[in-house]
């Protein structure tokens, strides 16, 4: 199956801005990419960047300026399907998780992130289309309803974990297993749990 | 399978202090206790209480005044096993998951929650012990390992979710189906969708 990841380049992960540099966020952005086309290839998938610029990477791009959700409608209208979405960012999904997603059964297979965010999903139906602000969950949610799809929700933790926060990355540090984690070692980072609620630091 | 639900009644949920007064939080824990003890009795397990102290519900009830990580060993030793342990705040949990729980296989079954929790579990074996302090998940796999047991991972978004923040209060409005959802409703709060980040807000 093709699994599109959309990916934006230019000053991501804003909300990493109080622990890591511009450059340094487009650099684990990047890394975080890496681990995403690991995860899809090892899969089976053949994993399709969905880029607003060009990006040096050893797969096929598709550069779209357009905001994310025109970009990603345009790919399920031009495409053949089923296909999949998957954020370039869910750095500690594994290739078992993305194995499930492809396999699942379902016209429309969606996979929720946290605070009503939809972090991938599989269309079998090319009238499906997204709109990603917001609650976009319920919102794919009401649209799937309305061309009168079979949706299916797929449950995961590791998928349901899009990195935007400094939280975020504490769970990279405890269950991720790929380039992003060592990254994050390598940059100085380190779990505190001295108190009850567990903090990342940096040395 | 008697799945153990831990539950402490005496000023729960201190997080969400700025939504809730302490009779709200203690009556919204107790709402949100009633939908995992539903779940768990849909999923064919048997619910037992264990609580700080006495609690009105209409199921088997153990009270142990001790440490969580105590009281949970003291369950794991004298019981006949294999038991569930699964927290008390699992607010958007459903029976499918608390079965696949159940179902799994695997001499100890874990499921993460975020941060380093650890939000429920299965043990089938008795030398098996927990400590809930800092990033349990982690300390529970080292403990899992020094006694040679086989573990595995229960990937889970629904169960991962454990309500302690505002922030998970908005997981409820989104993906609840129970009391706790109803509760939520009819206590005022809505989602506030008009900017990109979804916020919670009380009427």
């Amino acid at each position: 199956m093709q699994v599109f990841i959309p990916f934006s380049p230019s000053n991501p992960k804003t909300r990493l801005s109080g622990l890591l540099t511009k450059e340094e966020r487009v650099e684990f952005a990047l890394v975080m990419l890496d681990d995403v086309i690991n995860v899809v290839e090892s899969a089976g998938g053949i994993p399709i960047l969905l880029s607003t610029e060009l990006v040096a990477r050893d797969i096929e791009i598709i550069v779209d300026e357009r905001q994310l959700s025109v970009a990603v409608n345009s790919i399920i209208e031009n495409s053949e399907l089923p296909i999949a979405i998957v954020m370039g960012d869910l750095a500690i999904a594994t290739s078992e998780n993305v194995k499930k997603l492809i396999d699942a059964s379902g016209e429309i297979v969606m996979v929720p992130g946290r605070c009503g965010g939809t972090n991938a999903f599989v269309t079998y139906r090319s009238d499906f289309r997204v709109d990603y602000h917001g609650t976009s969950y319920l919102d794919h949610i009401c649209i799937a309803e309305g061309i009168g799809a079979e949706i299916k929700e797929m449950d995961s933790f590791r998928l349901s974990t899009d990195i935007d926060t400094e939280e975020d990355l504490i769970e990279i540090l405890i269950h991720g297993n790929g380039k992003s984690k060592e990254w994050l070692i390598d940059a100085g980072f380190y779990l505190d749990i001295k108190n009850e609620a567990v903090k990342i630091l940096r040395r």
